[in-house]
């Protein structure tokens, strides 16, 4: 039985990390966890998204995963340690993967971070890139609107439109020359952010980074998968199943769907 | 007393994971060591590459450094895992971080890989790249007259762009969308290389990738540094240390080599 790599988020913003570790990493098999009945966690306190983190976790560790990942910025700024600090195998965290990233990237020095208001206040990218490139400077911006239209499907509209624009009109200002996607929901809006921010400014998903460095720490661990079997991954979600089966199919693709799912509600409080 | 990063080479060609490792992670101290007595080793035996390497890293391991990198593609080739097996801390190659870079890079799913002789012979990119995702077509090609003009400082000659024009030439009747530099002396090449394939070909650097995965071990196991203070790198060679102090001064930078350099040459056989 081929151990899988548990994947968790707030909603649905988790599938795009999802989608690149099924294209970087074909041969994994992934258990997902989406906790779409109390999305989004950006403006709830810290303690409330410890709380709920740790309970996916505890619901996710009885398939015995090789791995956990939190593929939510809001979770991974408030919740990483303890949950590293409560489990036997590696924890992988959607921050500093796109932190690296934009350390590699930038010629200017100048970065730019978008995220929700947990992630923003909590200064977790800023610090991460800080920690690594002291000389960096970095320049943040909380967008608590763009979660909820993408939990509503909304990501080509012309209402998304006027809504990133206002959000991000005057980040342009600045000499940066990439912008950390540091939301798990934003891939979703990548073409809408890259209009509104020219192509001069290379957006960095944490999305696309975090499912490399799965790679990076699976290999490091000798723990990739070695079957060559096609990998049946399982999907589940807290919440009503309709919108985030329709957002999945329209993100994965329906002949990824057409592997068994299981759709399944545990519990939560 | 920072413990360093320990980076060896067949000669100068690490100098280009040095870079990007000065870049990416600037508070890190690195201590190199340019095995410039025995290069090249693409053309040797793997036995005796084995052993070369065995040699350095009892040398290295003497500054009790944190983590090794073997920043030579042949010598992580055939060496890579007899080092792992030896060492109690970390030993990171060149190959995998590359591998996994051409892999989230192509959309094609047709990806080239150059190399020294050893490094082709051995099939370790093809292996990589297909241990992670079967379905992609590699294709291959050793230019074992790469590393000897890098050696001798030769980077833009009309001479460098001949030889590098008929190694390259009918590599681009392939819809491959990246290159991967298998070989960490190739970088210094990346000009001509670049002239040669064309904009629609991606050159993935095996050392940039190199460096940001060691920040992402680092990171992982919890030993970034955390000093405030500049750290002073040390640099060995086995051999005269006229040409590899001009190419590492001509890389580098002059303000790097400002800091407090040891030149030292430890008894070789």
């Amino acid at each position: 039985m081929q151990q899988a790599i548990a994947i968790l988020d707030s909603g649905v913003g988790g599938l795009t990390v999802v989608k690149e570790v099924m294209r970087q990493l074909p041969q994994e098999k992934i258990i997902y966890f989406g906790d779409t009945a109390r999305t989004p966690y950006g403006p709830r306190p810290s303690e409330d998204v410890v709380s709920f983190t740790r309970q996916i976790v505890d619901y996710l560790i009885q398939f015995s995963p090789k791995m956990i990942v939190i593929a939510c910025n809001t979770a991974t700024a408030v919740a990483l340690e303890d949950i590293r600090s409560r489990v036997n195998i590696p924890v992988v965290g959607v921050i500093h993967p796109g932190a690296r990233a934009a350390i590699k990237a930038t010629k200017t020095g100048i970065v730019g971070v978008i995220g929700t208001d947990g992630t923003i206040r909590s200064g977790a990218y800023e610090h991460a890139l800080k920690q690594i490139a002291p000389q960096l400077q970095v320049v943040s911006r909380a967008c608590p609107d763009f979660v909820p239209l993408v939990e509503k499907g909304q990501f080509r509209t012309s209402h998304t439109y006027k809504v990133v624009e206002r959000a991000l009109y005057d980040l342009k200002d600045n000499a940066m020359d990439c912008l950390i996607l540091g939301c798990t929901h934003y891939p979703f809006l990548t073409e809408t952010i890259s209009e509104v921010m020219g192509p001069e400014v290379a957006l960095i998903s944490s999305a696309d980074e975090t499912a490399r460095e799965i790679s990076t720490i699976l290999y490091q661990s000798n723990q990739l998968a070695r079957s060559d079997e096609t990998p049946i991954h399982q999907f589940f979600c807290s919440g009503e199943p309709g919108m985030f089966r329709k957002i999945a199919q329209d993100w994965l693709g329906d002949h990824i769907l057409l592997q068994p799912v299981v759709w399944q509600s545990p519990s939560i409080s």
